[in-house]
């Protein structure tokens, strides 16, 4: 990230559902890019879509604009226990013409936020058909800092 | 079920994923519902769709017959664990015009075939936009016991 | 249900997550149970559990009580979305000496409440080796109506 | 991975289950990581414990010994279908002392063996409380070429 940091971040709580774990007592490791998909649904909907009833990733998909995954990284932090709060923070950016990143920190809300899992998803912007496009200047203009 | 039993019956071998265990150390109960759904996905490769290539739910699909739940029952019946080796026994048969069941037992194929799971699942009908169609003369035969 | 109706009541709210979807569009099925689950987590909430500092169900784990599913029964009511807010309401009342059941209903939050999904849950009530055990009377008292 | 390639490698055929798809009609991208575990249970299998009657990872557990995760990462570089049948290689090494890598790859089984996903996860090795041990001899030797 650049020292101008992203245009959009945004914060979530969530609560470690009991499905989430598993037999060593803590959440199974794939549920981390769920709640990371929590997090960038909540920042989405700071995103207003122009001339569209549904806001946030769902006005987005609605203008035939998908954000499909391209790499997803987790670093494994620490445990969390069923019915644990957890705090979400999410940033995003574009990294590139066609390519919107999420950076994702999840930390404990109690336990002197002692850390849960960091790590980033890197999408591709693509038409409903799958392939990729230039997304029209209302998408890219909320994804930049416009304040310099 | 009539006496006559249901046209179709399959058996489908499965191990428990570790994803699949919660902090109870046995299969999380939502769970049973997917391992019906790999079973149901086994028995109706048994139907040969006319004129199509994809086989099975997958060619019904893209025949534009959907098969939504309308109802699932699930009685657990014994503790599952990590990379236990389930069978499987999965029946179809439809009770009304428009709706389709499927019955399902799982037990251990060890451990004396000690029971893990029994239930059923109740499908409608219904065309791609999900209202409900009456099912076209091949889909009714395959789910009807010719041998009488 | 009796007429007097069942001691624990709540109710709670959701969102329906990406991950929670499937190609139909609409949740896929065994999410229900999920869902439902998350309900009982908050209604066990209003559980105190004496001398514990957890409380709801981890503290009631952390007493060496646990509550696996017996029996688990959906019907299927209506679609939701990707980003849908949904209303849950769950009640709970024992319907033997060892025996728990959650009665649950999800509607819309907007689109005129219109149903999602019903259903209930059974669970014994075991301890931490998975025997059947008599409840303590705090446990009893707080799964019963008082006010008669 | 050094040129004399890992010590252990196996092959791993799965479908797609329906639980599996998400309304982009594709794999949910979680779903790669619980496959990945899939692939680490398989070659798992391959490690003899001694002295124990379990085999592969529940074997592992039982000799006290826990390979909780410590990053993931997913190359995501295709798309894959409700049915379809992916093909995965998994191999491990030690990159540490106390470190486990398995580095995956799935591709279709038909289709020219077209790509779905990379990557690997890092596993710490525990023991049952959690925290960091030395692994013993036989668990180092599983993980080491010994054809040199």
């Amino acid at each position: 990230m650049s020292d101008r940091g992203p245009a959009l971040t945004c914060k979530v709580d969530l609560r470690v559902r009991y499905s989430e774990t598993d037999q060593m007592g803590t959440f199974y490791n794939s549920r981390a890019l769920e709640w990371f998909e929590v997090g960038r649904t909540e920042l989405l909907r700071l995103v207003s879509v122009p001339g569209n009833e549904a806001s946030g990733y769902a006005g987005i998909e609605a203008q035939g604009i998908m954000l499909p995954l391209v790499v997803a990284h987790v670093d494994y932090l620490g445990r969390a226990k069923y019915d644990d709060v957890l705090e979400m923070t999410v940033q995003a950016h574009m990294p590139g013409k066609a390519r919107v990143r999420f950076d994702v920190r999840i930390v404990h809300a109690d336990q002197n936020h002692a850390p849960v899992a960091g790590g980033y998803t890197v999408h591709a912007v693509t038409g409903s058909s799958g392939k990729p496009i230039r997304p029209p200047s209302w998408f890219v203009k909320a994804f930049t800092r416009t304040d310099q």
